[in-house]
């Protein structure tokens, strides 16, 4: 198989000078890499109104299954079951280690005052105490964690908010800001009975500017629903993340959401331009600027961006937006090795550079549990066993200039040696069950029995290091994947056993955290710290750093009242 | 003229599916877009060892011409010249306003201990009291700022950052990390007898990441020689400046430096993925991640990116450098208005999107006065009027696609009428002769005549308004010229008078200042704050904002001894 693929790229490139994919110039060319009819298809020439931007794929986000009771029970390792206590219970417990969690009596209760001064504010039907409503806003998305908040609160401008704080604040009252609720660290719902602030009334375009693709927007505004006012522009966001029917662009920026763009567009951090936020106290930091260069003293508002609502209330955003590109195209390729996946990755930089939109891996583990228990997952290549799969995408403003790079990429990748066997997919149809497959490992995983999962970032080179390790250190008791954003250092870990096991755990845990913090990785990626990993932040961060946070977080909230519990171990946050 | 050229741009489209540029398939292309005898010339084809990133175009920075004392005192519109006091004196004017600076009595001076005690830490040759030495690092490469210090110390590591800053602050001692001393705005000199931390010697690379492109380096390592490392390597830093030979990462990196990639990559908040910074306490702050995700905590390092040194000592860098492309054209238009040039860019945002790496704009009178008063620079176009010129920049990862894409989208521009003449460099003397016209802008203002300078940041639809309407305030007092970043929204605004005049400087100011704040633009959009501006920050920056900033500084510098007098205005900083 290798040496006639190898014979057929040579081929191939004999025929440089000429279209190497058109069936007149080389009529061996489609079976030499694969079985499918066509070699390219550029889905923005026929496909109309195919739109790829707005069609495209989940990420692990969209993907994660609503976990049964017992799921959650063996994720965290704890016989106590860490939601449905009532308002009443005062102690919680979460995490691997059951770190036991109390409720701050620092933080005052809701009394029937209080609900009179916010109708006061809001009017009464933005002061809602609806049991249904509440419980809603109590339990996040995968009814991991659960609050007992009494209280939800919409306030439908910045004013708003900023009286809301100022009163909570002079109250001690404690408050979680939340916008669509799809966080994964519990970050978003109360731990106990503080306040929910909900954004999502907030949820108007300002401005946009067509020429410098700068949106201002207010942070309540679905993410899909900014994708398609862009769309209609001619422009899309920076960012784009599974959960983008439901999350919003404060919450997307509290959280510093990573998602499917930022190997091409990097981070928000790069791309968010301004931000208005209320501080604890009620003051309002107008930082929303539309100006891509500015260096008018500290640029304040990056500690907003990624702190997870501890240290304000995102209300306005000025996001840079670049312009929708009408070209796309996909590749799904199979490796040797993980090196070969690394050199592939250089190589894509290099060669694809500019069009490069995205670079995801998979390990052969991976791609088995998908074909076993993925609905609808089909292998795209002929039945062989590799090592490793990649998912290439490119992204670029010219069809016929952006397919002809990419075959000349694939081309030259086969003659390396690097690209053992590929496909382009030829339509949007085969385009989307490539993308099926990288989305689907996280519903396969979890349908193929108990999962231990871990969002690492690691650098590039060392981070299959991990999977391997795990392996040798699990033996045969657990099935070790690895998959995720090869071209954002992100790996996904994947542990799988027949059933939840103590003992398997252990071998895990901390180790897992251990190794990635002994090679300057980072415990959470993409997904922020929260309530989840709270007391884990160490590993990532170091003392002075995690100290340093404190008293910026003491600077900006003394009272603590912003998020409590979440983001900082309980032993430096102010609310302790 | 223009029928002639709308003609022949049709006539080349109907020759669409041919080489539009090659003479065989249009004979009459090149006469009409211009008279150079060639379309379109690669760079990285034919000219090797040509290296685009290495011989690039300074920025206004390297143009600079170092002025005359008069110049000087013109420039700030004070009698009082605002260098050459000695350390005995002890107040200060500087800006337009004729600020009087006085000399913190809450700082200690030098004494024979100290003295002693620095070089215990550093070694004698490392504690520098040479007056030779000390004259040049207490003045400033403009010679605009000029300090008192006694003492210039040069650590090797960021232990001995640490000891010296640790001692500076237990005794009260006032510092001032200073780089390459390129800066624009007297932030890396000496106000008073602030002792100096230069950062120079501590320029070793650390490490490079071939996969992931990210290289760690120290502070002090001079951004050239970066570049030159790099470019072995095949990547390239995701900033470029004009003071290359001369500027130090460490400084780049505290000053927020813009630059010429800026429209490309992004700023340093995007692409700088970790920091070790020395606060003034002598603590080390490891926020030297290497991972383009790392969601733990507030991103700290943030707050050090852009504060010139004020809230700690930045002594290593982790930065995401992108892979060197080998194709860069670059074109020189002529546009009838402002509205065009605007509309142009947003075509060549969405038509070259992802190549796209410089999008320039020069007014007719900028124009006017580079043909009439600097040395070597020629019109490129035939001799006509023009109201704009625009220069464009492509860099992509191929050769041939990328000029056909830039032609392309030459054609659609001028069959739409948003370019009303051009020119595509054929060779490397004739793409240098196109940005030296571009750079060559400042000096030979300079040559006009006496000069008030402004570096602002304006939303792009407004921003030539600013030029406008000062046209129409000097009248014909003073010849008003724009030009800069239109890719960044980056004005230079240039106003010439045949002498200094307070009369029109009054015109000038503070209207310029609350014009640009009036439209949310920055009043220093790329040089920073430093001393010059410090008192000014209210124009670009919200009250509330700017008093987080001062408490900022004095969560992480109570003693007020870093880089004391800049930044923040004199009412906030913990110095005063």
């Amino acid at each position: 198989m290798r040496t006639e693929m190898w014979r057929a790229a040579h081929r191939l490139i004999s025929h440089r000078s000429k279209n190497l994919c058109d069936p007149r110039w080389n009529p061996n060319f489609h079976n030499s890499i694969h079985n499918s009819s066509g070699f390219t298809y550029n889905f923005g020439r026929t496909c109309k109104p195919f739109n790829p931007y707005l069609i495209r794929h989940g990420s692990d986000v969209q993907k994660y299954i609503y976990p049964t009771r017992d799921y959650i029970e063996n994720l965290h390792g704890s016989t106590e079951p860490c939601y449905g206590k009532s308002f009443r219970i005062q102690n919680r417990y979460y995490g691997s280690a059951s770190t036991k969690i109390q409720r701050n009596p620092i933080f005052s209760t809701i009394n029937s005052d209080d609900i009179n001064h916010f109708r006061e504010i809001l009017g009464e039907k933005n002061v809602i105490q609806d049991e249904d409503r509440l419980s809603a806003a109590n339990m996040d998305w995968m009814q991991k964690y659960k609050g007992s908040s009494k209280l939800l609160l919409q306030p439908r401008s910045t004013e708003e908010v900023s009286q809301i704080l100022k009163y909570c604040n002079s109250r001690c009252l404690a408050v979680v800001p939340q916008g669509g609720n799809t966080g994964l660290v519990g970050g978003s719902v109360p731990v106990f009975d503080e306040v929910i602030i909900n954004i999502g009334s907030m949820n108007n375009i300002i401005s946009f500017d067509k020429v410098s693709g700068i949106l201002v927007c207010e942070a309540g505004c679905i993410l899909e629903n900014l994708i398609s006012f862009l769309d209609d522009q001619g422009f899309i966001m920076p960012l784009d993340l599974g959960a983008k029917g439901s999350c919003q662009i404060g919450g997307n920026i509290s959280t510093n959401a990573g998602g499917l763009r930022l190997v091409r567009y990097g981070s928000l951090h790069g791309n968010v331009l301004g931000l208005e936020a209320v501080l604890a106290n009620g003051t309002v930091l107008d930082m929303l600027g539309t100006l891509r260069k500015d260096n008018t003293g500290y640029d304040l508002k990056h500690l907003f961006i990624g702190s997870e609502g501890s240290l304000g209330v995102v209300t306005k955003v000025s996001i840079l937006t670049p312009p929708k590109l009408s070209s796309v195209n996909v590749a799904f390729l199979a490796c040797k090795d993980y090196l070969s996946c690394q050199k592939l990755l250089l190589e894509a930089k290099r060669k694809l550079g500019e069009i490069l939109s995205a670079f995801e891996f998979i390990d052969n583990q991976s791609f088995n549990v998908v074909l076993n228990h993925l609905e609808g997952a089909r292998n795209p290549l002929p039945p062989s066993m590799h090592n490793f799969y990649v998912l290439i995408e490119t992204t670029g403003s010219d069809e016929s200039y952006d397919k002809e790079k990419l075959e000349a990429f694939l081309l030259h990748s086969m003659e390396g040696g690097l690209v053992s066997d590929g496909v382009l997919a030829q339509d949007i149809n085969q385009a989307s069950s490539f993308w099926h497959i990288r989305e689907g490992i996280p519903e396969s995983i979890m349908k193929a029995g108990a999962v231990y999962k871990y969002d690492l970032s690691i650098p590039v080179e060392k981070m299959y290091d991990l999977v391997e390790e795990m392996r040798v250190r699990l033996g045969h008791s657990a099935k070790v994947m690895g998959y995720g954003h090869l071209g954002d250092s992100n790996l996904h870990l994947n542990i799988s056993t027949p059933q939840y096991d103590d003992a398997i755990l252990a071998q895990i845990e901390p180790f897992v955290y251990e190794w990635t913090s002994k090679h300057r990785g980072s415990i959470s990626a993409e997904h922020g710290v929260g309530l989840m990993k709270a007391n884990k932040i160490h590993y990532s961060k170091s003392a002075e750093t995690v100290q340093l946070m404190g008293s910026i977080k003491k600077l900006l909230d003394p009272n603590g009242i912003l998020n409590p519990y979440k983001v900082l171990p309980g032993s430096l946050a102010s609310s302790s």
